[in-house]
């Protein structure tokens, strides 16, 4: 999937020798996703979707001369302000910079982009170098009245970055790429101060050497900050083991008018309403995050994706449950439905030679052994540890595997799976050129609940295709297990007409409510800001949404840090 | 140790059927500490803090009938409106009832109380039955502007339940001592409702007959309720299996003056500033929480505690930091340092017969080990699980005593523990019979500033021993592990003169100014209250003591919640 293709656009900046996205779409520039070696794809996506991948008529995105990008508000006093904190080099008016920083890469950015689509941009992007520049710089918001929008990868689905249209404020994006350092290492603690900038890759590279891991793997992990996963409560995909970002953090700084709040790296503490879990989540609304200590783990001895099969999608959910109850401590548990784990073949290089065989006599086994391949589950448990611990948990892992009718299909699926778990979202972009939109919608909640949840999602959404006219799919896994239930992970696909973001809307509703009306939360990893928060109510009650908002109010009553973003206001 | 014992003053009251402690001191009428069959206590207490046991004065605490109890400012109004919502009878000002609800249980209100102060009771103790009584309360609290302060089993240390010294305005004890049921368990998932009002053993007791634990287990236990562990932020004895409150707590309940909160049980939320944790040590500061939803988990097959001694207190922390690192999970981690342990040994009943010599054959041994006994450190160790499990944590565990020069001791102390934890309150009482002053003060701290921290909370305290011209103990254990640090528990204890608070003001001061000065947190699992919140700023920093003032007004702006506790205003 990561097979180098030339674009035909450019995605140069004239900023600072910080990493962006491509400007339209997902991940680096030249990379791109193709299936002229995948014989199985385009016959799934036309049977699924109904969209001929084959076709000649491919969408090209504008060139980028072509869009109409409104004008830098900014004025001289506040570059100059600017200017003198960071240096001129450092606060950006340009076109591409402001249009990189004006989305995230939902779907609904990706259209928007796609069709020139800017209803406003931030009026500069401006790049600190410390925290004492990020203070400066809020010290200069409060007093020139303008707006400060952080961003960190600029890898949110949920619209967390986007200025509000009716803005009349000037409006800085603010670019943590400079602040980019793994700072300290407390080898005694196993803990880890990383400046906020920092982007996923950047903080295995600074740590691995030194004998460390933060395992934190969110699937947007190459295109995405520490302080990106702080302000949207992100899990990673072994958040199993790792805990998600909520428990990972243990300290951190986030600067505001009045200082810099210091929350110590302490194990545990039981000082009052949790000043920690209020940023964590808090989506630039309280302040800007720099710094964050984390826990840190020794590298393991010994990491392991392996492969399972199970004959229906109740006996996979059955088998993770089982395996949470149990004395196994996976790092991944996943197990997708049969139209994912169709997809999943579909997307794999063809079968030739032996493996061709292995996957014929495989399906021959499989038949003998009663099962409808049409409606098995691919499942994949990681395991990390000492050999023994690894050892011990795959024989705890494959009695209840066999408990539940699955099967093991070894280690070459999960090595696939491993290598190319970050490649999924340039799938978005392909499918576009070609007229399909798809996008994801992730939840939680408790295991008795799950399937009941599961089927309430499949309904509205096939209520939703019915709607607005078109053939759709989506697809599930579970991706995320805990002690009383598990995160639900869907993906949604349809071929668009022209107005693709009044279709989306419907089918993106559609699924949002039957979590909320299931007794799922309307994120689990995702976070909130524009798209879920209309959700935010159902989610923790009017007098709870009162609570946050009053929260969000007395931190910042003119509404300079992010306006609109987790509430709507 | 909880052997009965007649007590002189009577703790009847005049409320409903809800069981209270008694109103001068720790625990069940007619339960209290004593010395007779532990010959080694009165010695060690001599040695360590000069005070005689043996010696004929002994103070009494005073008959209730002589205390100058402020008459209850309970207006006719406000009478009659909450007799309209819990019935005449469930409005309770009779003196007993509004002392047994006017302090927690620290020195500090230990002392207060045998003295006869009371600068503020609450005017009339309220006991609800419902969250819809709950609801009405909070109504005419907003109607007729009177204090809500919710009580649930009085057992806090930290400040947390006493009206302000100068308020003004009518005060309200809201019990929430009826609301004791467990609503329902959802055995899919792990997951039980249950009433805030609802105490431990009564919780355990609903729960146990089904097959299921809460597992949390403070050393409160006996006298706390789960509403009042989700208010301070709570951690129990076993927390390194099942999590602190934060953990185990997955949803909740909480009436506002604009309805009620419902924080719905999911496993995990990316959803915001996150209410939960906003709740989660809110003392009573955002409202009254009625119900919460916590994670429990099937009754163990197997379930030991078992004893270790370590030859110095650096090994035992070196010990349990090693144990956090490996692939054990415990259930337990506790080590106590020299003295806490000599104390250990001194509360024993006298070893006869076999026993005593298994004792002198361990003593020998140890000194042709070369150990000087005198440094020798007491280390418990908790397993729970499948059989299987149990055992190979114990081998693993096994492997890193050895490692670190400890002794395995078997089960005998062990079971002793078990039996005798939630014992250790009731010393205090006693103490205080004999013109000692004992108090406790925990903190959490990264591994690498352990060391350091305990050297520097043990000068901190013996300068402030001398400071008031007494001769002082300290000991410490260490409670809860965690991957990046621990809990240090420390009890101090002294002789006092005439003004003990003074000296008591002076020890405590001297200890929290320590914990901050090391990178400790002012409090794990104690809660804040007003006796911490003059080191809240030093905790959070000053701007994220704003930011959580901004919190407490923005929620409560005529402050009516429990006013002045966790921030001090």
């Amino acid at each position: 999937m990561t097979d180098l293709k030339p674009s035909t656009t450019s995605g140069a900046t004239d900023g600072p020798d910080v990493k962006h996205m491509k400007w339209w779409g997902w991940g680096l520039e030249g990379t791109a996703f193709h299936h002229d070696d995948k014989p199985a794809f385009a016959p799934f996506v036309k049977k699924m979707v109904g969209v001929d991948l084959n076709s000649e008529s491919v969408a090209v995105a504008p060139a980028f001369d072509d869009l109409d990008i409104p004008s830098s508000r900014l004025t001289a006093d506040v570059a100059g302000a600017l200017s003198l904190i960071v240096g001129e080099d450092h606060v950006v008016i340009g076109d591409m910079e402001r249009v990189v920083h004006t989305y995230g890469k939902s779907i609904r950015d990706l259209i928007r982009i796609r069709n020139g689509v800017f209803p406003r941009t931030p009026d500069a992007v401006v790049y600190p170098a410390t925290e004492s520049e990020v203070a400066k710089i809020v010290a200069a918001s409060t007093e020139h009245d303008f707006v400060i929008i952080p961003f960190g990868g600029g890898s949110n689905i949920v619209g967390s970055l986007e200025p509000m249209p009716g803005e009349d404020r000037i409006v800085i994006s603010l670019d943590m790429g400079r602040l980019d350092r793994v700072l300290d290492i407390d080898e005694d603690s196993g803990l880890a101060r990383i400046q906020a900038g920092t982007q996923g890759p950047d903080i295995e590279a600074q740590l691995n050497p030194r004998g460390w891991t933060l395992g934190h793997f969110p699937d947007s992990f190459t295109h995405s900050t520490l302080g990106g996963w702080v302000a949207t409560r992100s899990s990673g995909m072994q958040s199993d083991k790792f805990g998600d970002i909520a428990d990972i953090t243990r300290g951190l700084r986030m600067v505001r008018p009045d200082g810099v709040v210091v929350i110590r790296a302490v194990p545990s503490a039981s000082t009052g309403p949790s000043l920690r879990e209020m940023i964590l989540g808090s989506e630039g609304r309280l302040g800007v995050i720099t710094e964050v200590t984390v826990q840190v783990h020794r590298i393991p001895e010994k990491r392991e994706i392996l492969a399972y099969l199970f004959p229906t999608w109740e006996a996979g959910l059955k088998a993770m449950q089982a395996i949470a109850e149990s004395d196994a401590t996976p790092s991944v548990t996943r197990v997708s439905n049969e139209f994912e784990t169709e997809m999943s073949f579909a997307t794999s290089k063809e079968s030739k030679g032996v493996s061709a065989l292995v996957m014929q006599g495989l399906q021959r086994f499989l038949k003998v052994k009663g099962w409808d391949t049409a409606k098995m589950c691919l499942s994949f448990i990681g395991y990390e540890g000492s050999d023994e611990h690894v050892d011990r948990n795959q024989k705890l892992v494959n009695k209840i595997v066999k408990k539940y009718g699955g099967l093991g299909v070894g280690k070459g699926p999960g090595v696939l799976y491993d290598q190319k778990k970050f490649d999924t979202p340039y799938l978005r972009d392909f499918f576009l050129d070609h007229g399909g939109a798809a996008d994801v919608s992730e939840t939680s909640a408790p295991w008795s609940k799950l399937l009941p949840l599961y089927n309430g999602v499949y309904a509205a959404a096939n209520r939703a295709f019915e709607k607005v006219g078109v053939q759709g799919l989506i697809m599930a896994h579970l991706s995320h297990s805990y002690h009383t239930g598990a995160c639900l992970y869907f993906t949604f696909a349809f071929e668009h007409g022209d107005r693709p973001l009044e279709q989306y809307d419907v089918v993106k509703k559609a699924i949002q409510d039957a979590f909320i009306a299931e007794g799922g939360t309307v994120s689990h990893h995702h976070g909130v800001g524009l798209e879920h928060a209309p959700w935010m109510r159902d989610d923790v009650s009017a007098p709870g949404l009162a609570l946050m908002q009053g929260l969000l109010d007395s931190a910042d009553p003119a509404g300079r840090f992010n306006p609109g973003k987790v509430t709507g206001k």
